[in-house]
């Protein structure tokens, strides 16, 4: 196996010191790397300040280092001069990238400045990379050391279109030319159900078992959610290492087949839309707490017309009573807030909008409206189905918006349970 | 004035750097810096590996340095244990603290572990921040030196829900009252229904105006969004600092009255709520395509019970006809994304649900279903009130998120219109 490959990421701008910007190309550059077998050890982000940069640049570690923004034609972005300095080369006027400038604003109509010419001065020291969605080119310079691969330094614009153009047609296939580094075999596997601490001691035994196969774990926690990256070195037979990785994988899915809803990039809401298509079936919500948030989720799938039909948000009794024939007595008896009202929700839609399938949530989303009975968080969520209809109750941890995430993913996760037959009432309750 | 406070912040984990999660901490707490007059210089991210977070508070500059991330219960989580051999000090147990580790964990019914209990070990020589959000607390730790004031080194849970908190409550308190910085006065001006270049462009008079009153402006887009911050230093005379920053946010106001609709934490959600609990008035909704979008937006407000009385999402054709009414002559006629569709949608759910207010929205969100008469992108809104129904059309641009995200704010901005009296029907067009 070569040496580990490593990289650091330095982001100039002050709108990203400030806040005005968030800084999701490092994030980008960071995974990117990670896929590609070079390990990202450090993200710096510094403003437009000529010494900063230069200091920065002597003390950034790293085989590569990779480095975005401060190229745009204003008086601010002195990222070009400062390489300059550092490299101890100076600006030279390339006809080529002058020539395509001039183009660009041609076919926009725009007439061309001085200050736009000049993004054709570039370092006499280094490579140019074309950059084919805008005018700012990018540079790659190398610094050569006792031990160790020669260092890249490669400056891109900062505009995340242009800059992840460059990254994927120059930056990458270059890096990988250069470096050789490992690759690496992965696999991502999306759980929710349990929070990250239950989780971690629910599959201890498994997590002991992974050294044995050179498996590494990396938890990554959002609301409602875990992701477990299990990730190998691919070596010389990378068959065998994704064998490995695979053989790890399986173990998982047998530990806690119950909390496993996908893998990647797989949401909730996807993974129920191919569960629907594949059966040709249709889904209708009704939301109490979730207030539209489970609606919004699930339409945020490209296609998810052809089983979605609609939904109801049932803030007020009146709407609960009047568009989904809830009781004014059983609402009365019971509250908004219970197993009844929730799984009669869940049946009224079903069937007014004559769907296979239907959830329902009813509960506290808070801050306020909590009773000691029915503390904020408290959530009744319902499926009903073909073969009728299933409730459960939970209090979730949070805020208002945490409450609403979380529970509307437990409610989908319910569906996706009783779309693939796990979904079981449970003792003393049949649904 | 006294002496420019600096910062760095230092955020730590793995799944930072490898782009499984995007640093939007760090914009925020620049963000919260700027305006409390600390000045942001440098932002790092690194892994959780306990030598290179040793090596980097070594090198990190700034009077103050905020730390986020690492100090959750599992065994990667390191922070703690590199911040005690940097300020040579050992963990200590606080009793208080585990009360109320153990406290959380009881409301919410689950068992206690020990790498529970353990986040109540803390550091000997730091202050405990109290964290009102989460079982992670906070550590404050001073560091003298030869010139200048003391240094502050303060760790923070890296979950943003819980960091905020913290931040808000203990954090800037104390290091406004350490520091002193001096004190910046601004207002942040929201915007909606011009993006950042051509709002430039129609406020660029007002701009040239901002430098006699020593104002300065940052924009911070958003998708459908714009931002617009005033600020300057308070100075020796805060009172006159408020004075010039109000002036120049009046002639703001005068200059794009139709496009303001709020000031700092301000959303249109929360605006909507104010007017219609001002005017003691009731709203529904009938969505298309966006899903459910604005339902959960409005009810992410705390309290919206109050006017919200609940709404349909009218995905398919026959929900439309049969749940809001809709003549089925008129959606074969018109099709689903037309004036005539939107506006009954808007009238059937406002007669349905017997409510003062009903907004409704229909239009092909994408990234499929476009037509040359109907591109990605088209959607019909429209506002039914007291005195009628009233609808527009735009063609926005972006991915399918974009789509719903900027038709939604367009359809609560005319709502928010309407309830001021502000909205009419365009000529030719009488709603």
């Amino acid at each position: 196996m070569s040496r580990e490959i490593t990289a650091s990421i330095l982001s100039i701008g002050d709108e990203l010191l400030i806040g005005q910007t968030v800084n999701t190309n490092a994030a980008w550059i960071g995974g990117q790397l990670s896929l590609h077998g070079i390990r990202p050890v450090e993200v710096r982000t510094i403003g437009d300040d000529r010494a900063t940069i230069l200091r920065t640049l002597e003390e950034l570690s790293g085989d590569l280092v990779l480095i975005t923004g401060g190229l745009g034609p204003t008086k601010d972005d002195i990222t070009k001069d400062a390489l300059c300095e550092f490299f101890g080369t100076r600006l030279v006027r390339h006809p080529d990238v002058e020539e395509r400038i001039v183009a660009i604003f041609n076919k926009l109509g725009r007439s061309v400045l001085d200050v736009n010419r000049a993004q054709a001065d570039l370092p006499e020291a280094c490579t140019v990379l074309p950059n084919h969605r805008g005018t700012a080119s990018g540079m790659w310079f190398t610094r050569e050391r006792v031990e160790g691969p020669t260092r890249v330094f490669v400056s891109m614009p900062g505009v995340p279109y242009e800059m992840k153009g460059m990254m994927e047609r120059e930056v990458l296939p270059r890096a990988v030319e250069h470096f050789h580094p490992p690759s690496i075999v992965h696999r991502t596997i999306l759980t929710t159900g349990l929070g990250e601490s239950h989780l971690a001691e629910r599959i201890a035994d498994w997590e002991d078992g992974l050294a044995a196969d050179r498996v590494k774990l990396a938890y990554l926690p959002s609301p409602g959610i875990v992701k477990l990256r299990l990730s190998t070195y691919a070596g010389a037979v990378p068959a065998e290492a994704r064998r490995r990785v695979d053989r790890q994988a399986e173990a998982l899915y047998e530990a806690i087949p119950d909390l496993i809803f996908g893998e990647g990039e797989d949401r909730l809401e996807t993974v129920l839309g191919k569960l629907l298509t594949g059966n040709g079936q249709t889904l209708s919500l009704a939301e109490s707490c979730t207030g539209g948030y489970i609606a919004h989720r699930i339409t945020s799938v490209p296609g998810s017309s052809a089983y979605f039909t609609g939904g109801v948000v049932s803030y007020a009794n009146a709407v609960k009573m009047e568009e989904l024939g809830i009781p004014s007595d059983m609402l009365e008896l019971n509250g908004a807030v219970s197993r009844p009202v929730v799984e009669r929700m869940a049946q009224g839609v079903r069937q007014a909008l004559r769907t296979d399938w239907s959830m329902a949530t009813s509960g506290v989303a808070g801050p306020d409206g909590g009773t000691p009975d029915k503390p904020v968080g408290t959530v009744w969520m319902a499926v009903a189905g073909p073969e009728g209809v299933i409730s459960r109750v939970s209090v979730f941890p949070g805020s208002r918006e945490q409450v609403i995430t979380r529970s509307a993913l437990a409610a989908m996760n319910m569906l996706r349970k009783a779309l693939l037959g796990q979904l079981v009432a449970e003792e003393g309750h049949p649904g």
